[in-house]
């Protein structure tokens, strides 16, 4: 069950003009549900993504970046391909030739070039892909492709997810009315370096392709490159901004205009609300974090303190038995490699609770206090490292008996 | 229940000429159990430490490491005082003065200064250490030093270890018989960085303070710097060294004599057999893994590949349903931050199985030879990275139900 989170209805989820979605069943790992996905893009859409740093990425982020490349210089994305049940990671040149048979198949039935298709794949690593039962499915990806299967696109792209993960807002940028919507998937193995697992958000607004690509990546560091369930970095880790343009107005070719603050807000706002929905379904979460750490000399620093907390299997497993055993978050911090942090000058709050100082327990604090806030199931951990004006935010869940179940379980 | 591992008799912990060890009930966190123990060494011991790299050090490392600092160039260290139940870490200034008190409490029983007194406490994290119990109970211990309580020893200093460590040598160096004893404890907030939670390896040979320093991070190197079990570095870390002297024969003086060497592998083989102890006792480990990694280009890359696929959770839960998923594996060496690591060079063993080659699956793997494997309760991962001649191995454990049960049950 996720932590304070639902799906929002179909309704809930606008259309983006020159976004078409289509689903199908390709019975990929498992029969009788929906885990293909095409998007099919307007001519003239611009595209951009960020990728998983991992060194044993999949296949298909290889193509998606080849493709992309490709794309900067010529006819640009006409269509992305995803399927869920096997990752093609991990699968060496076949898997490299399976992604691009997926591509192919696309192209053909689109009328466009392999080239300007991208291909996802997200789910068990080191087996091949059923590239015939993928192309089989196509056709009927093709025949129901629809500016309002968002919902239905946030179903087909679910692994360990509990729930379906979309988002949706409209802003008006200089009085021309915009949508944004966007798609995200993702559970387990969850510690985006670039991106999430999968992450999909389009707007019909107009976008020039450079502006897009310092888009993607501000708005990831703003919200997938906040999170982590457990530390383990995917080798599928993709996500991708699509703009169609075809809301009308002036294009986005200034990244420091009024008008691409206001689409950038937005844009952060749905990819961070994504981005958290993950969170709040981590596999076996009860409790969703935020770790806001404050007074860094950068933000990097800032991030390694959050992630050194969030990645403790220790202060993880004590937010799910709601004991505040503080002196593990102090450990945390003490591990998170700043070689001369001044332990006296830091501070560690639990919600407004002030609960260390001075290199040891406040005073004040009262173990009351810190149950209380620790039975909560939303909490902020701040941490104030009192050394420079920095701060960065990272978003995290508890570790449980059922994180353990559903990882030992699943292939089986 | 550990892995494979049960504590040695008493008669198999052979005294140290020189060192002796009482034990008392101080009642420090918990009732009815030996907690405190004292080490008393004979005049003209050396002794040297490798302590925690986490910033939020312990009060009693902070003490330790000063006083070890004036020993070099004075009277020695003359004793030790260790105990459990409560960390003295994260405790400020307040924390310093109680390890302080503890030491002049030994010198003053003892006939000796302060600053020739080691402390060493484990336990839980931001409490106050109870410096009047530890002092009402100092006369039980100095009552009952005895070179042969090594046994009780080792059970004194446990916390969430289900057995107690020990492990004990005899070598014979220029014809004159030495004999080695340790004792270690842990089984969570696992991941020395210099030093496991806390080890004491003791020898009645003459070991000379320089040789000493260098062969305690030699040792270390070899033995606790080399396990993991949840990857939390402690507050409270320490590894000491302790020579008498007091089995005669010339001293050793020069690090890279013969003589030397011979007490350099006897003090690894007793100290990795207490590592891989902690490793086997490690909080609800089911299994014990042998992580070797091969054909780096230094063993710093080796070493954070091995940890990168200890600390994954996805990795040790794998291990504890007994499931081949070896993607997980390979997803892990991924993110080990080799940033131009060529995947399709790597291989993977699962002990005498190659599972992975040219960045996938080898042809030849077997699903039942990975079942076969993986169903082991002692299972060897051998990555060859195909890029050096260096080598580096890491033990670890699984990480169950049980390892949740216990952390989210601690304290309580």
């Amino acid at each position: 069950m996720p932590v304070n989170y639902s799906t929002p209805s179909a309704e809930a989820l606008h259309a983006v003009h020159g976004v078409r979605l289509g689903t199908a069943e390709a019975g990929i790992r498992k029969l009788d549900r929906k885990d293909l996905l095409l998007i099919e893009l307007a001519p003239g859409s611009t595209v951009a993504g960020v990728f998983t740093q991992n060194r044993f990425c999949a296949a298909p982020v290889t193509v998606c970046k080849a493709n992309l490349e490709l794309a900067r210089q010529d006819n640009g994305i006409r269509a992305l391909l995803i399927n869920t049940g096997i990752a093609n990671a991990g699968t060496g040149a076949p898997g490299l030739a399976a992604a691009q048979a997926t591509c192919a198949a696309v192209a053909q039935r689109l009328g466009c070039r392999p080239d300007q298709v991208l291909p996802f794949s997200t789910g068990v690593i080191m087996e091949p892909l059923p590239v015939e039962r993928i192309e089989a499915a196509l056709p009927v990806c093709v025949a129901n492709l629809d500016e309002r299967r968002w919902h239905e696109a946030a179903h087909a792209i679910m692994t360990t997810d509990t729930v379906a993960k979309a988002a949706s807002r409209r802003v008006e940028i200089d009085g021309v009315p915009v949508t944004i919507t966007g798609i995200a998937k993702g559970a387990g193995m969850i510690r985006p370096n670039m991106a999430t697992m999968l992450g999909f958000v389009a707007t019909d607004a107009p976008v020039d392709q450079p502006v897009l690509e310092r888009l993607v990546r501000e708005v990831a560091d703003r919200s997938f490159n906040c999170v982590t369930v457990d530390g383990d970095t995917s080798t599928n880790d993709s996500f991708v901004l699509l703009a169609t343009g075809r809301a009308g107005g002036a294009p986005i070719a200034d990244g420091d205009s009024a008008a691409c603050a206001v689409l950038r807000e937005a844009l952060v706002a749905v990819a961070a609300e994504l981005a958290r929905a993950i969170v709040r379904d981590g596999e076996g979460a009860t409790k969703f974090i935020s770790i806001v750490v404050e007074g860094g000399r950068d933000v990097a620093e800032c991030r390694a303190v959050g992630y050194a907390i969030a990645h403790s299997p220790l202060v993880k497993t004590a937010f799910f038995a709601s004991d505040p055993n503080l002196g593990r978050i102090l450990a945390a911090i003490g591990n998170a490699g700043i070689g001369d942090l001044d332990v006296t000058k830091v501070r560690l709050w639990l919600d407004e609770v002030l609960v260390a100082a001075d290199g040891g327990r406040h005073p004040d604090y009262r173990e009351e206090d810190g149950v209380r806030v620790m039975k909560q199931d939303e909490i902020t951990v701040r941490v104030d490292l009192a050394r420079g004006a920095a701060q960065a935010t990272v978003w995290t869940c508890d570790f449980s008996y059922d994180y353990v179940k559903i990882n030992a379980d699943y292939r089986s």
